[in-house]
């Protein structure tokens, strides 16, 4: 990733430097530092790619992998970093090869660069782009910040309609196209379906949401927090399950008539969750993995061996971004449900730490706003 | 399955006594004892519902799980169970349900036993047959034997042509459409790829044969057996690797620019061959397994949760039957290359000696012939 | 199909004769002769094969195929057939074949007939099963009657839960599965897509319901009648358009960007109706053809050729039965919507007369129940 | 396209004006005028936008769409126009914003420009790429020439390893990945099946080869010149049909025991090609257009609207040529044999005769060498 940060003397179309465009040069942003993170003064980013777009944010949020990073967790991330691969907002500047777009277009940021050029890219599977991939706030500076710098902008950004709710949309950024991608359709979800969701936080209510575009008869939703599980009734689970108080693969073989679920889709990332999977996925089933995993898990091929099931994993790809857009101008998805709590960017500290005591601040999604 | 067992009484169209075609009434048969294995006398059987048909013996052969059994690692064949699962043979009686087939018709046996009508057979996963899936020498009396009874004929059996070699069909009882179904199709083999075989006893090498069916440009054969691996070069095998000599996720590693391969079959049955694949599968890859396993697997979420992948199990549902008959009589699959070794039927005994060393005898499939 | 008739010795379990089942042995059924169609007195049918069934109808319906029957469009009835494919009833006799079902099983009876065992059945094409398809009303007496033969029962009938709403299970005979298998699966429906149905009657509403199983963003729907248009509203249709009235190619054009529809659906069965799916479908879209056509059409390959598009045609499989069977019992799916009128089945003639002036009666689907 | 024809002040990396890499700047060309073709001179191309590549061309050919662009039948293409969009060279010069190619790199060209990043290309539909498409010899200049400019040059071009037969890849531009694509994958030909190719001029045998990639056990070519059935009969087909002297229909029929064929591929482009296709194809079969119509057909859904078939058409989106690269790397597809005659670049109008009249002269595809 390191030719990605080698700036080389900026071009843009019209002959000018960038820094004209743009009084300042210095902004605001939550920066990493090992053990603590501050709100502290960065340059503001430049062109360095006839590619690139800088885009000023506008609303940004922040990920459950955001407080893995701030804990240390992801050692890709090192001192200095800009945190944050969500949001929307106002392009700034285009490099002179960026044709999508031009300044002054709203646009929402995918937590996914995408060259468009590469083996991968050619297969949709943009996650793995050799240039690209998860690198915003990890391998690069990221999106809770006044400006960002975006590479291959034409591939990793999507123009944002007028009149669009752009708070529902930052949604779209990372968490809908997770949850429909990795669980809904890696878990191959089919009408008339019964489908098990392991994990009620943000993400296992984006599978919960995006799963009913395929019209399963059975959601059954497992978590250990019982204002999630409310969350998720009211957003069309039609089982909930506390395992804390009860034997959740006791109840749902039993719910199933000992067959098992069509799906299961695994939103936590620990080894339980994941042999609770392998434990309720019917012969001929599918297990959907989306958690992030410290660790191994023990799969039991000695009984699934013959069960002719499917295991699937998957980092997002965000190919689904352009349906998803549909979905929500035509109202079949309304993303905003899942955003509890709003702040301005300049209390992303604060921030931090309602989303990091989800629990006990019922919070599922916070949006920052840059006013 | 206790109701396939219950005998009812027989009636047949012209409403004699099946009894009457067939003067004796017993014949010989290889049987499970704990222990031991004797060919001996058993009662010849006989039509108990109306789809079932019986079937004489032409020839038949040994299955790796047939050694299985006989040391007593299948706890659902008990003592006295006659043993066998393959085979082609000739109709010798039908239920007056059965349309299909009629006296005399030569046909091939299905490893696996359909009902036709059951959730699972509608969805064409024969494996899992409420009535059926792996029966035969296992919960009802097998093919190791002048007859057998098959239940469910008509979904049950396949119509073999004039003129064709019925040596080789025996392969498509079980082992081809294995290695096709659960690694082949699974492994979603295509045009192009890079493939891994991890094992190259008879299941591996039935992979073999039938991936070539989708033109793959790399297939590499993983085995610690030398002479297997030299039959692998001469079915069409484009690499092998002795990993008894060989660190086989290095050379792999090494031999696809450290993308790792699109396709890895697993053949054995084991932990370690199992996490080979893992170690080698490329972004974007698949795992089929075919291997029965006895114990649990390590599974390396840590790494591979965002490697965006699919492991699949499967036990052969026989739906490639049909496809597979048109290959052979097309001479696209040559199985005949699977056969070492040849024997009279009432040489079952010294059959399973050599089958069972098979490394020593150098002995890949071995046929039985009822004469 | 011959045979399908060739009345033989019947035999049930208990060995003794049918005909003590029920006292009577005559019934009322509706025949079709040529020039006119008789309520009147027919033989009750009798078991014939060990896989039949005879059904007592509960409830059946009048489909618009039975329409041109009656003006000797169809050549293959013949004077004297009992007319009708769709019903539920409760079976009153079953072949001792039969094992799914028992006297007294309340069952839904499928418009196409499956042996499960021929070639077609076995690729899930049931349609041309080589011994069924649909063939009841057809080559075979049918359902506008007090009973019904139900060959390979096993596999033509759908048990029926206790509770469940038998009239609205009419609709899953023929006109919901036609829907959504011809129209929803083979136009590949997706998620936030644009789909034109052409045509808005019972099975246009049909493919209507199905369709948003899978969400699309926009769905327009096409006819000539301001009732059936505003049906389509009630239903889900996003857009309607009245094509006497419009130029519907130019507003489905304007309405798309001039991109044209991802999924057009031919539901009337007319060159006129196909050749405005040719004209709307956009660059990569699907043409699903439902409608019954009695002359060719032209298709404009100059254009069309370039233009990376599939064009399906297909007699329902009845294959998604099982599935639409959940989705109604979930509440997914409320078939009784299409229904507008209901008469005894003795009144079946007068049902004629209001479902065959559908527009002045604004008739959809009519139930008749046999009381 | 307009756009795509405006120079822009060219900039490259180090800011040498391209001129200087180049002593000269006029080349020889192959020329369209109405009526005529003409090897002249004209300006060599220069970079226009950042993602652009000049290509010195080594090996180019002549497809048959040329020959109807020089007999007026392609509106699109205007006089003065630089024909040909196949073709291998090297890279002379590229863009700021390109970075998988450098000057001196050995190139295949698609005859598709893929811009990357519109919604068309990232649905993997280069065909309809928004800005690209099938542009190349005719919207824009071409490659019988001994320089062209690519647009796009990241998506569509492709590296050719060092010690490739770079004669045989020339087949990889167009002919095979449209063989393949439009009549292949479209046709979904599978192991056992039965096809028909209907014309076996180059694209029915690039159809012919790339077919084999999927081990159908019954290959059909159908044409009017004994000399093409003759080379079909060496590349595999393993039965060939002279339509002239016999009626081929009933031939197909009768070798398909009535049922008709599985796929069936028109690679003509008339009438009565397109009609015999819809004559042999058998239920739920697939007939997959490749010719270029000039007008529409007859399609009989008065007999198909129940065959459960599939009707697709294409432009080749040459998604395919990574993959079929690596079949030629590994030797599962020879190119080469599509060659007939050879010529140097100069001769191209020579060629254009010997193509012209190609049952005469017993030509495939020409080779045109820029030496």
């Amino acid at each position: 990733m390191e030719t990605l940060e080698t700036p080389i003397k900026k071009e843009n179309k019209n002959g000018n430097p960038a820094e004209n465009n743009n009084s300042s040069t210095t902004m605001k942003a939550l920066v990493y530092h090992p053990g603590k993170k501050a709100w502290e003064d960065k340059p503001k980013p430049i062109i360095k790619e006839p590619t690139d777009a800088v885009v000023k944010i506008l609303k940004t949020t922040i990920c459950g992998t955001d407080l893995h990073i701030m804990k240390g967790d992801v050692p890709t991330v090192t001192d200095g970093r800009i945190i944050g691969h969500e949001g929307v907002g106002i392009i700034d500047e285009v490099g002179n090869a960026v044709t999508n777009f031009k300044k002054g277009d709203h646009v929402l940021i995918s937590c996914i660069t995408s060259c468009g050029k590469c083996e991968y890219c050619k297969k949709a599977m943009y996650s793995h782009c050799v240039k690209g991939g998860w690198i915003l706030g990890n391998l690069i500076d990221g999106c809770q910040a006044e400006f960002v710098r975006i590479p291959f902008a034409d591939n990793s950004l999507y123009p944002i309609p007028e009149g669009a709710d752009e708070e529902a949309l930052v949604m779209l950024s990372d968490i809908l196209p997770t949850g429909f991608e990795c669980g809904v359709l890696n878990g191959q979800v089919k009408p008339g379906d019964t489908i098990a969701i392991v994990g009620a936080g943000p993400i296992g209510l984006a599978v919960l949401l995006t799963s009913q575009f395929y019209s399963p008869a059975v959601i059954i939703m497992i978590d250990q927090d019982d204002n999630r599980l409310n969350v998720a009734k009211t957003f069309g689970a039609t089982h909930t399950l506390n395992s804390t108080n009860e034997n959740a693969t006791e109840k749902i073989m039993k719910l199933t008539n000992d067959k098992g679920v069509d799906t299961a889709i695994e939103a936590v990332g620990v080894p339980a969750t994941f042999e609770l999977c392998e434990a309720i996925i019917g012969a001929g089933g599918h297990i959907a993995n989306i958690g992030v995993h410290g660790k191994s898990v023990n799969l039991h091929m000695e009984t699934l061996w013959s069960r002719n099931i499917s295991i699937t994993t998957r980092l997002v790809d965000t190919v689904s971004t352009p349906m998803l857009f549909k979905t929500v101008q035509s109202g079949k998805l309304e993303p905003k449900k899942l955003i509890t709590h709003r702040f301005k960017l300049e209390q992303v500290v604060e921030a931090y730490e309602t989303f990091g005591n989800a629990a006990k601040e019922k919070a599922l999604k916070v949006i920052l706003t840059n006013e």
